[in-house]
């Protein structure tokens, strides 16, 4: 066994796992990773203990949350692919052992304050049990995402998670007010205030959002809360192209302004993969269409309803489209299921390469338009299925694979894939990483497109707050990589 | 003359300014700075041939916008100040020389994008022309503060202003989708995306914004424009304490959420000084009152000015308070006027000390309570002046001296007032620079209240990005200082 002892002791035996599968598993299935040990710290002081440890004896640490990530960023780096995926390779052998460090036995509700609109959590509570925690007090956390059941806090904030609510609440840095995390030291940054301004030094809150577990480990975090809006209508619309869904965006918030609270594009193809494979998943049209929009209303007067309506009626006049609207729970949360179907109704259609995009909201149809003529091209029986946050720019432009075609010969073409769906996302001013982060998956996609100067100061950062490089290698930057 | 050739050579000699004075004076009065020189560069690329200029000759560079700032941040960093002022001390003949670079001929307003909700600007743009150019396409540039005719964009991010509008719109950070920037070492940063969703590696934008000009300089960026609210109602209301003060807030946003986009809060002795020494301020009030709040509603409804006044009528059963409202822009102005004034007001009233400290809403009663309390008990004549944010537990407390002290003798007690005040604002959980940033002034304060974890890890990341403490030396932290 290679674990030290000194990590071994750093913490009760207890919080050492038997069984390390469900730790290395990850829900892309991609990654084939290993590790020497997987632990569950039960406090912040114990998770400082285990850091000063491995700093000393120069074990990897790997910070886990639920483990829904989408990029390998929550499992131990791993050369061992099943995809023909290219990137910077780390060799983990150098290490004198690597460790999954999970959050999850720190999943309390540490408090919640109403009437400051903020709550305080461990890294470890369940995002589903967060947003439980406030609406039991008749408020509102907007975080939401397809795997809200499973992820938690801790890894919402180390990926800067997005989801469907963003176009009005923001991202998850948005969202946090105050935070704990842990060095690569061992050393605890206490900065788990609830205040809305304070400009106390450099924000390292804002820093290690979104630093997907390589600079520290998050342990705790102050979130935001919002007054819960009483009113709320959802709208499925069926209409014939992308450019549509801009133009109804657009025209939603002239007429509304922020009473649009999220907007969701889906294709023909994903909308069907969701009726085929989702469970109880019902289209309100009787014909099926080329595109689908999902608008999210949401605020605190009750004209909210005739005045969708209204909008609505207008649209019907200037576009060709159909629309369907629901004010009641069940029949609003039924639309919005067949929207979180997908993800999970994608892989039954078998293997696929998943592009996580974001271009400005006007480019969309264009990127569309140009993105699916070059993978047909690339491939001609690929089956795109589009379907993301158009409110945000974000799109997952992902490829199911033909049908006729082997998993391993579909994913053989993942980096021609990549290349020219990204070149065209950087050409259109977008992003190749909108909001699942870059894991050990796009390591070699960041250093590639990002500038000289940006990759160099992120670079120097690391270095700083991680010289022996401990903490999650392998994902994000490729300094300290083999090959 | 102390200006090394190379750094002279590094853009063309008429960027070079005559007369250093203007550069000089920052708007307390408190710091008596010196330099060898002040630059004003025309491009992002002149600003990178002087730092790496700079950055060769051991040369120390202080950025600089509007020179509006209130913590000697924007001024080099004198060891003279006029006022019993301690804090770490730093060797300024150190270096080679000293030059202030102003930001100021990088004024452009370099594209509006409605469609897209943003805009991007030279970090020399005026606030107030940054306002405009959204307000010309229709959109809401949401940032607003009382120096905002002179203060620039660059200066708004490094300081990450708070302003008027932080209870809807958030703070400056919150407004910045995107950043150019240059480092100590003359690489430029390009990360000027008008993205809404980028997890691109670590956010350098939101590290930079509110670094003080000591990580890197600002040269533009791209902010985040909002649509044009269509109904705006101003109340002012005359309150008997601070407790009730948060009681309306608390109020006014359960029955209409997220429609109230500002809350103010004047002492008496604030408003007076403004009623005093402001211009053209007058009360809608017959009478005085101990406290008065001033409260902004905005959105899209017609039904906003009838929805205001029930939530006034519903008021006025409750607790002993006046109130008038505004729907009119010239009224909704005048009583914005007041507001506005009163930090130009207490500078007529002689020698002030300032504290700029935030703590939970709900604390600011038992706040102004106890500091009140703790003030007179050093200084019996002191004139504290509180006024400030209610909405995001921002105040300004405020003291102007005695009419009968000089000013000499009460700055004397500023060490003292300090103390008091700001371990008073951390024993309730608050910051001790909420909004205005640390500059020269608050290193010490800095250092002396903030936990060892965060104060290390904000060195270390210093350090790596400016090794040689060229940028804005003797702001935000202690290293480096001699004594």
């Amino acid at each position: 066994m290679r674990l030290p002892a000194a990590v071994v002791a750093s913490v009760p035996a207890e919080r050492w796992q038997q069984d390390l599968t469900p730790f290395l598993s990850e829900w892309r299935g991609l990654f084939f990773a290993q590790a020497d040990g997987a632990v569950c710290p039960q406090s912040t002081g114990e998770v400082a203990s285990l850091l000063r440890a491995c700093s000393a004896e120069r074990v990897a640490v790997v910070p886990q949350g639920g483990n829904t990530g989408l990029v390998g960023g929550s499992v131990p780096f791993t050369a061992e692919v099943s995809a023909a995926l290219e990137r910077p390779v780390f060799d983990m052998s150098a290490y004198a052992a690597v460790i999954v460090l999970s959050l999850t036995a720190m999943n309390r509700v540490r408090s919640v304050d109403p009437e400051n609109f903020s709550m305080a959590l461990d890294a470890g509570c369940v995002l589903a049990d967060a947003q439980a925690a406030a609406e039991g007090v008749n408020r509102y956390f907007p975080l939401s995402v397809a795997s809200e059941r499973q992820c938690q806090i801790g890894g919402n904030l180390a990926s800067n998670c997005g989801g469907i609510n963003v176009l009005r609440y923001g991202n998850t840095r948005d969202l946090v007010l105050g935070i704990e995390a842990v060095t690569a030291q061992g050393e605890v940054i206490n900065q788990m205030t609830s205040l809305r301004k304070n400009n106390m030094g450099y924000s390292l809150k804002d820093l290690l959002v979104g630093s997907e577990g390589s600079l520290a480990i998050i342990t705790a975090a102050v979130l935001k809360l919002f007054p819960r809006p009483t009113e709320q209508v959802t709208a499925l619309l069926a209409l014939q192209q992308p450019d549509d869904a801009v133009t109804v965006l657009a025209q939603a918030r002239e007429q509304l302004g922020d009473l649009v609270s999220g907007c969701e594009l889906m294709s023909a193809q994903a909308f069907e993969f969701a009726m085929q494979y989702g469970s109880d998943c019902r289209s309100p049209f009787s014909q099926s269409s080329a595109w689908y929009l999902l608008l999210e209303f949401s605020g605190f007067e009750s004209t909210l309803p005739q005045r969708v309506s209204a909008l609505m009626d207008d649209l019907v006049t200037k576009l060709a489209l159909q629309f369907s609207l629901a004010v009641e729970a069940a029949e609003r949360e039924a639309l919005w299921h067949i929207r979180k179907s997908i993800p999970g109704a994608q892989k039954h259609a078998g293997a696929s390469v998943k592009h996580d995009v974001s271009v400005p909201v006007a480019s969309i149809p264009i990127f569309l338009e140009r993105a699916m003529a070059a993978v047909t091209d690339l491939m001609p029986e690929v089956r795109p299925c589009p379907f993301g946050h158009l409110g945000d720019g974000n799109l997952h432009f992902n490829l199911s694979q033909p049908e006729s075609m082997s998993a391993e010969a579909f994913l053989a073409q993942w980096q021609d894939f990549n290349r020219v769906v990204h070149d065209l996302v950087i050409e259109l001013g977008g992003s190749i990483a909108a909001e699942h982060g870059v894991g050990q998956m796009k390591t070699g996609e960041l250093q590639h497109y990002l500038d000289e100067g940006s990759y160099a100061m992120m670079t120097a950062i690391k270095q700083a707050l991680d010289p022996h490089n401990i903490l999650n290698p392998g994902k994000v930057l490729s300094s300290g990589a083999t090959h």
